[in-house]
């Protein structure tokens, strides 16, 4: 498996590529494209005036504008990295600005609303090809991207029906440089997937924490003191961006709840076992959840390090 | 903050220190206590033929030894490092063996189970302080631990009532010779903490494992290769120990339930908040859930390195 970004493209995939919105993933893409060659030109578009000035100061992009117009205006790819509650606006503010063959992608965590949002607003001849890089820190904006953020792990294409296939191909070609493994899904079924393996991982974690902060009989020095006995690992997850997760869940809405309503039928049986006393069935569940951690590092997924390499030894 | 342990003692603080149990923590406290030279005779007990063979090779205590009453024999200090719901059957066997005058602690994740298990096999003159140290990884066995486990990490003493302010002391000089901070509170205090801290989120990392694994719609290929949107984490915490988790919730009942309670509570207004499209309410919640983790963070609690230092470059 890869450890490191290849070497630079000996010609770029793209003429001009143009991220709109510059968080940790849009930071991230930035980076890499800078470092492996991957567009002539590499245009970052953001809404905020102090993201654009910190971008101008960092400098991955050749072109760095607040005017979305300005920034997609010829581009052949537009990957948009907003949250996905701002797609449909962007879309619609861009569609002028589009060149013929161009080709909209976005890094969204839902694909069935940013297809809804975003496809009507299209002209015809341009393409439309969904991603989702599943990768990610608990850290937002421009500094906190880097280039190896998506090095061995897996981007989601959901392309709608009908797609141009060439086009997928050079999304495809994209993330494949970013050294992902690519899968090509419907954007139904990456919605189901995505509920289960982060969505509602997300949400729980929220929940415990929210949990935890309301408690009265235990102080907030004392969550704190002690949560290095499982709690901590949660607040990690509930420290991620709030616009961005709040659109998750309004946008995944279906598959979510009807997740949830699977986690919340098998905590009752938990909870059951636990007031009759069922050791067998707590012994049983505990025994087989060691499996899959297995498979994950084994799939080169997840770190083999204990406690996720977390530093005990002296730093 | 110390990131090493220290200098060994100038003297030592026992002259004969039993642990019982050669697993994760017993092993760790072992290796400390070796380097430290904490004790004049350091003895590991283990009922395991086969952990006894693999502690004589790792060779770090004096004694090392199958037979319970040969190694409590004579020592100022037992430490029970098993899993809580075996204390009451190691205590009724050692009885005989105890010297007069010994200390008798454990390191158990519940500590109202311990007392009332252990104090009534106690002969009088024998003190009985219960401790909790709050560390530890998701790997078990004499292998997986590390002198520097529990340092800088929270030891939490529960000693009954009335018990000889000596003999906590004693402890209490352990536990900081190892590097941790140490709190004393009642057994039930600490029972209602840890459920929140520790226990229920290890519940909810087990069910949302046990809910992914059982997925007809989505594969456990998929479940495995997108992971890192979220579930990986959980899968850590689930990897622990079954049978010290198991007797966790067993032991400690009545306060997980309680625990359990608010957080379904909880959980069941952030499923109502979606359903409903309540925005605001998920990002209230989401935006608070950060600075708890900067707190963590700045006690020391936890890495500042995002997604916990796990290696994104090149290893």
């Amino acid at each position: 498996m890869p450890e490191r970004l290849g070497p630079a493209l000996p010609e770029p995939l793209f003429d001009r590529l143009t991220l709109v919105g510059i968080g940790l993933i849009g930071s991230s893409i930035a980076r890499a494209a800078r470092q492996l060659k991957l567009a002539r030109t590499l245009v970052a578009v953001d809404r905020d005036d102090a993201v654009v000035a910190r971008v101008r100061e960092l400098d991955f992009a050749d072109e760095v504008t607040t005017e979305l117009a300005a920034g997609v205006s010829g581009a052949d790819l537009v990957v948009l990295c907003v949250p996905v509650g701002a797609c449909g606006a962007v879309a619609e503010a861009m569609r002028p600005a589009l060149k013929p063959g161009a080709i909209v992608s976005d890094v969204g965590s839902v694909k069935g609303s940013v297809v809804a949002q975003v496809e009507p607003h299209l002209p015809d001849g341009v393409h439309l090809v969904p991603a989702h890089p599943v990768a990610g820190t608990e850290q937002s904006g421009p500094d906190a991207g880097f280039a190896t953020l998506f090095l061995n792990r897996w981007c989601i294409l959901t392309p709608p029906e009908g797609t141009d296939s060439a086009a997928v191909e050079r999304v495809r070609a994209l993330w494949e440089a970013l050294g992902s493994d690519v899968e090509v899904m419907s954007a139904q079924h990456h919605d189901l997937v995505l509920a289960i393996t982060s969505h509602v991982p997300h949400l729980i974690a929220y929940n415990i924490v929210g949990t935890a902060a309301d408690m009265e009989e235990v102080t907030q020095s004392e969550v704190i003191k002690f949560s290095a006995g499982g709690f901590r690992d949660f607040t990690r997850i509930a420290a991620s961006d709030p616009t961005m997760w709040r659109d998750v869940f309004l946008h995944n809405k279906e598959a979510v709840l009807e997740m949830l309503g699977r986690f919340n039928e098998d905590l009752a049986a938990l909870q059951r076992a636990i007031r009759w006393s069922d050791g067998e069935a707590l012994y049983s569940l505990f025994a087989r959840t060691r499996a899959i951690r297995r498979s994950i590092i084994s799939m080169g997924q997840e770190t083999p390090e204990p406690d996720f390499g977390r530093r005990h030894e002296p730093q």
